[in-house]
This record gives C-alpha cells, structure tokens and sequence, in this order.
C-alpha cells in the first residue's frame, strides 16, 4: 500500500513529537519518544528491521527472519514482539507462516525528529 | 560554526551505516548503531539534547541544564557524559561554568539511517 494512502495516524503511531531542534520536549513527549526509541536501541532488532525494510515490499516470514539469527524461537518472537508493540512492524498470517512488515512512515517519522530544519 | 566547514568525520563520529531501507546492517553496524542509539533512549537525555539542539547557537549553559532537571549534579553530569561520549555533544569550560554544544551534523546523521531512499 502506498504510504500516500495511508492515514496520518498510521505513521504517528510509533513516534511522537516534532524536531528535537524546534521545540522543547515535555516530559510526557520525551518519555514517548523515549520508549520509541528504545525499541530500536539493540542490535537484534535493528537488524530484524534492516531485513524487513530492506526486503521486496518491506515483508519478510518469520521463517527467514529466524535463520538470519543465532537465536532460539522465543527470542526471536520476543524481539519482533517490542518491535509490533513500538508500532514500526504489523504481522499477519498466511497458512503456515507469520509475515512481518515494516509500517509505512515509521521509521521516517523517527527520522523527522532527530531532523534539523 | 557552519556545518558546511567542519570536516566529514565529525558528523560520522556519532552515528555509523546508511539507510536501514538500503542495507542489511552487519553484526557490528548493529552494535554500533545500537549503541549510538541507547544514548539518546532515555527522555531526561531527550530532554537535554532538546534544551541544547533549542538554544541560541544550540549551546547550553550546565547551570540552566541543571535548573530544568529536579535532579542531582551528578545524575545531570553523568547524562551529559553519556551524551558526551555517544558524540552528540561536546563540552567547553569558559568561567566558572561548562558549556554543552551540540555537535553539528550528529542529529542528522541519525536521522539519515532512518530515512527512506
């Protein structure tokens, strides 16, 4: 689906706030932001999100994701899992497997706030 | 300073890899990436950096970074050197006072990993 499309709530889902060299952060927006960027803030994830986005239509199975890693089933749902509740992946199923993707204008709306004008 | 006239490293020293949509990032890209990361994943730090990337010359007194804080000078000093040593800022003594700049080009070469193509 073209980000176009979509509506804004989809892309301010995972982050919050305007640039960090525009205004001020609340307490409330730096905690929000805080957490969004802590999903973000290891190695595994950051490369399960490398796969994904840099996958055909920004989508890839679980079954490939696993074999990217040196890691037990649990651990690799465990990640993939802070990353759909941050908001930057969904997930549906199709027969045996689950198929991750990358929310359009997730990671841009993260790439806006660290943005100088 | 202009961002134009500082050398190249400068604005790389805080923040390794290209476009998370362009490439898979390597095992130590990651670890890197995350580490550059895992700096800013804290909202007082947030906060901080935002007061700084805010001022006049995007340059803080510690003595009004302190008084933003309802926190000890040395849970404020050890934030800053967190943010110190990630490169997001540097720190110059003038008087009794230390002073915290943003380095130019850190922000935005973190945000350049987040943008798509």
């Amino acid at each position: 689906m073209p980000t176009a499309l979509l509506p804004l709530s989809v892309t301010e889902a995972a982050v919050c706030c305007e640039p960090l060299t525009q205004e001020t952060l609340t307490d409330t927006q730096a905690d929000d932001l805080a957490r969004s960027i802590k999903a973000l803030a290891d190695p595994t994830r950051l490369r399960m999100i490398s796969i994904i986005a840099g996958s055909p239509e920004q989508e890839a199975c679980v079954c490939d994701i696993t074999e990217a890693f040196d890691l037990g089933q649990p651990t690799v749902s465990h990640h993939l899992k802070v990353l759909l509740d941050a908001g930057y992946l969904t997930r549906s199923k199709r027969g045996t497997w689950a198929y991750y993707q990358l929310v359009p204008g997730s990671l841009d709306a993260l790439a806006r706030v660290f943005q100088s004008a």
